[in-house]
């Protein structure tokens, strides 16, 4: 697969192929035409073949797609099927909210242990899941291969549990603070930025 | 302002804009060279210019771009200081989380009341912001400009919800649950999808 030469917009692109290709599976939907695909996503059909194009030969000429194989395909490149493991940093609020709520496994991950400060916390189990004293973090990593730690925790925290995460292997970082982190290159970082969504929200409603 | 010729990725790079300039501005940076701004963003220094050039004209040759005035000029585009007005639908953990720790102010907007349908939150005080009946809804809408509802409801209602204020005029919905919504072109919705965030993640560590 190339994955090296996909560019970024290609690769945020294809969780919502995935998504809206779930969807159609779950509607029973056997197969689809790139402008069928296309209507329902709001993408053109070319952009759709342009991206799919990058990861190999999807879909046939006059026939279109096969919405199962393709949503399974596209799993495959996302990572899906690779049992990755994943624990939670801060059991606040959007922790518990995520815990809670967010279907880890739907997105091929198992959530494994939360981590807190709260003595009020620590020894409980929430949606399943226990919550640990952060201060055993290091060991808890060091006995459990963690692929994602999702990162709940107050601002001021961040940058310093980032730093323990990438030291101690943990391969990305789901990032809930408004802190920029700076951690080596091995640990990949991935953004939910509140505020530039609500920003943007903020010049749509102006254009009306 | 030339706002409908700009494309849509663009405009999302504007709030990434603004909070680097924001920073910059509290660090106390006055001025700072577009290959400066480039290196603290991650941004070409050209890809900077071209976005910038959307809006008009910035920075100065051999000088670069004071930091307090293009903050403020971006802030101007992203309409931060029009004094937006916003409520909160569903008063769960992740309504909580935002009300209690997202800083909608620094967003530029007010956020004046949450609605849930518990009886156990309906009449509370959360974070300073008035829980009502999401029965009244209707008559708040009639009765207070409200430029933008933050859907944290669950998935099964959001769609009725995000109809009832599209119908009551609310420009924009920033949209939480993982529903597609469809609603009329005249309200806006910005989507924050988890799952898709969690699945570039999960593509991410499998490159390394």
């Amino acid at each position: 697969m190339k994955r090296e030469k996909v560019s970024t917009a290609v690769i945020r692109r294809l969780p919502r192929y995935y998504r809206n290709l779930e969807e159609l599976s779950e509607a029973g939907t056997v197969r689809i035409s790139s402008k069928a695909l296309s209507s329902a996503m709001g993408i053109t059909a070319s952009q759709i073949r342009q991206d799919l194009s990058c990861f190999g030969e999807f879909g046939l000429q006059g026939y279109g797609y096969n919405v199962e194989s393709l949503r399974r395909e596209i799993g495959e490149i996302l990572g899906v099927n690779r049992g990755h493991r994943a624990i939670l940093l801060g059991a606040g609020n959007l922790g518990r909210a995520l815990m809670e709520n967010f279907h880890f496994q739907s997105c091929g991950f198992l959530l494994e242990a939360a981590f807190d400060v709260s003595p009020a916390l620590i020894g409980q189990t929430l949606a399943g899941v226990p919550v640990l004293d952060v201060a055993g973090l290091e060991e808890y990593l060091a006995a459990h291969r963690t692929d994602v730690a999702v990162l709940t925790v107050p601002g001021p925290v961040a940058q310093e549990l980032a730093r323990r995460l990438a030291q101690a292997g943990v391969g990305g970082i789901w990032n809930f603070t408004n802190i920029e982190l700076a951690v080596p290159a091995t640990t990949a970082v991935e953004n939910v930025h509140f505020a530039d969504s609500l920003l943007t929200l903020s010049y749509m409603i102006l254009k009306g």
